[in-house]
């Protein structure tokens, strides 16, 4: 089957439960949005944190809104390497087992025990896509781009 | 058709013809070998260059020998970003129209009118090899690379 879709890189990023979100910033606080992201309600906040894994700092780290139901780091496999450590690479949302961090904001700080991952490819769509595309959730999808330099894309999620 | 083989990123390099080299480092100079590449007789030479493209420098690059028919400049799309000019891609030894630099040693300054290319992605075998993998020159294969991040690269002469 060939259909075109966008391809997209998604760059390192935290998301936050709203219980994480109030210990670093205070009871009933909301994100402020700065710029809206491609995936359904994703927005990228002006809010930032550094994060500390291991004994390495990665500074103002992104958070994307709005809050998830478990906070959760996404980086790259670049960035594990500068930090020294093997980070697992996952779908988001799947957690189990992975590698906590300590957020940081100015002098507040806060453990969190798991949620360190690599965010593995992965295909988003709403069910209506999904249909025509005649895709179901867990199936694995290859993609080419072309060009001089073309590069097939597998294990797609 | 199944055929294992090693795969290798190229770092950025020169290779000189003997009358650029000696221009550059005396008469009937020899690069010094530091260290024997996995292609055929190419090693990486303690000599190294400046290389001043446009406006901007790249410090040190490093010189492959021993020295071929023409002096030539391979860099990555990244140099070229950095550099902020367009480069073409293209088969080593296939140089014509390319940009091309100027070469600096110190107080010695050499100007190239062409040679500088990105290397398209390519299949190194001998006689032999290709025999066995039933390939001729000027063929194009693709390679897939295994695992959770699997890539298939086209395009490859």
């Amino acid at each position: 089957m060939n259909k075109k879709v966008p391809i997209e890189i998604s760059a390192r990023h935290i998301h936050l439960c709203q219980k994480d979100l109030e210990t670093l910033f205070g009871r009933g606080y909301q994100l402020k949005k700065i710029r809206k992201l491609s995936q359904a309600d994703d927005f990228a906040a002006r809010e930032t944190l550094d994060i500390k894994i291991g004994s390495k700092i990665i500074k103002r780290l992104r958070i994307v809104g709005p809050v998830r139901k478990e906070t959760q780091i996404e980086l790259s496999i670049t960035d594990a390497v500068g930090l020294g450590i093997n980070l697992p690479l996952r779908l988001s949302g799947n957690i189990k087992g992975t590698p906590g961090a300590t957020l940081i904001k100015s002098k507040k700080k806060l453990k969190i025990k798991r949620g360190v991952i690599i965010a593995q490819r992965h295909l988003h769509c709403n069910p209506k896509e999904a249909k025509k595309l005649k895709l179901k959730n867990g199936m694995s999808v290859s993609i080419k781009i072309k060009g001089a330099r073309a590069l097939t894309f597998h294990n797609i999620k």
